[in-house]
């Protein structure tokens, strides 16, 4: 049971140490916020692909908040636990002319829109081929204010946090970001109901809850911390790489995928390009031996082949 | 019991596609090769950091091979199933002057010798500290000879494999790689008793034994691919990230890492880099939201505190 809230209403569309506190608080104090989708609500059940032509770019990616913690001075270390996190009845994938690792090759626009079945916790993917991605819910946006005077874009994430997308700071994870303004000032947002290292995730509404404590006791955090616990009980992966250049090589680990997944299960390319956004694990297996990196993008099997 | 063998003997120090097979096989035979570790035999047991100044690096990183598969042609996919990886007795790490992520931080040459519990299953790295590291064997290069002509070096990895230093391919895994020469010519060494992302491992002799399998019913492998089974059963981590351009990202994340071990576990930094890169996984958490990318350091938190 939260003490404090933050409205839908209460949103922020950029990192500005300027915008006035939705909400002040006490360090140890939780919080429960109502965050529409990364879409700003411009998406809904009913959407089509030609929804997507009219998205209004800049209204993207808003975040709710920000709160104001009374304790926290620059220098300190904001702890955000994540105590629950609930997501909507439905979600969407898009693939956006522009944006995500591969836009070059995915220049049309396509839209998915899916049913979160949250008692059973997966979504279908494509239930004639009995593909189903486990829903393990996270708020792509987390972060605080910057020190710096201005506004600066939500898309990016910043050492401050932001749009971090990691899909490890779930239910139970301990975020821990670097406080560089009085009261700290935090906000999240873009609900995401199943794990990605990137793209869109399955987006969708979510109601999320963190308990906000102020740290001085421990060493500054200069870019975001987390603690959090796997369970990939004996999961199966099967991976493709990328050698190559760093951002090069993932690149080529994700076209390797989409050509992989196509084959392997007779996916359209763009089917695969969205199940790497929503389903992939990347990894940098080697960073060392120069001058090419080997980043992996390990696909787990359990997705594909289940019964209905 | 494999029906060939590859002697430590019989290794090479390039991908050359002119390497005269040290042996024949036809496709499914498997074989065990006998490699010594990566230093080529020039690190032993009773080694100082003073055996790092009189190391010869164009002996390094040899391969033993090359196997000469005898249906195998250009254009085939080479089937690597890894049956079992024996490794020696003890094992070295290093922080090399002018190698490693973080060369320019760590000017002065270090060298740990570790006893690898092998019954156990484990390696100490601290006693005291109660820090231990999971053995997970597995051989650093894997890799067939590229199609063109010359003789390249096997520091790099390259699209056919070699240096890939992938944790994930262990005992169990299935590598695929691309044919580029008749015979395919693969080779193997480089044995390393536990997990990195990159660094020097725990470097150790092994005996490592594979299945080679040619493959043509299925489409060409242009890069490294391999099949795994992860068993992070509810492992705990703390994970450090940088926020940055691909490549800076990376660094920062296991500078963060670095930092916090110095302080969290009163290990010096040497030692900090030391355990990134024996025992952190890199993660990409995010690599669309340009121009930053999120790199993930995380640690798993079950190498601290073990009893002896």
């Amino acid at each position: 049971m939260s003490i404090h809230s933050v409205r839908r209403e209460q949103c922020h569309l950029a990192w500005d140490n300027s915008i006035p506190p939705a909400i002040r608080i006490k360090s140890g104090q939780t919080v429960t916020f109502d965050c529409v989708d990364a879409s700003n609500g411009q998406i809904d059940a009913s959407s089509t692909v030609a929804t997507l032509g009219s998205l209004v770019f800049s209204r993207l990616d808003q975040v709710n908040g920000p709160v104001y913690v009374e304790e926290a001075q620059p220098g300190d270390t904001l702890q955000v636990d994540v105590l629950s996190i609930e997501t909507g009845e439905w979600g969407w994938s898009a693939l956006i002319p522009g944006f995500g690792l591969l836009a070059d090759e995915f220049p049309e626009p396509e839209l998915k829109i899916w049913k979160l079945n949250k008692d059973e916790g997966f979504a279908w993917f494509n239930e004639a081929k009995g593909i189903k991605i486990p829903l393990r819910p996270f708020a792509g946006e987390m972060g605080v204010a910057r020190g710096v005077k201005g506004s600066y874009s939500t898309i990016p994430p910043y050492n401050t946090g932001g749009n971090i997308d990691t899909k490890h700071v779930t239910v139970g994870s301990t975020l821990f970001l670097p406080i560089e303004v009085e009261g700290a000032l935090f906000s999240t947002g873009d609900g995401h109901a199943a794990q990605d290292d990137g793209g869109t995730a399955i987006e969708t509404s979510i109601q999320v809850t963190v308990r906000l404590t102020i740290r001085n006791d421990r060493p500054y955090t200069k870019t975001p911390h987390f603690s959090t616990t796997a369970s990939d009980k004996d999961e199966e992966y099967y991976c493709t790489t990328g050698v190559d250049s760093g951002s090069t090589a993932t690149m080529s680990a994700v076209r390797h995928m989409i050509d992989f997944l196509c084959t392997e299960h007779q996916l359209k390319r763009t089917e695969a390009y969205m199940l790497c956004s929503v389903a992939g694990d990347l990894r940098l297996h080697e960073v060392v031996d120069m001058p090419n990196y080997v980043v992996g993008m390990m696909m787990p099997q359990s997705i594909f082949g289940g019964s209905s």
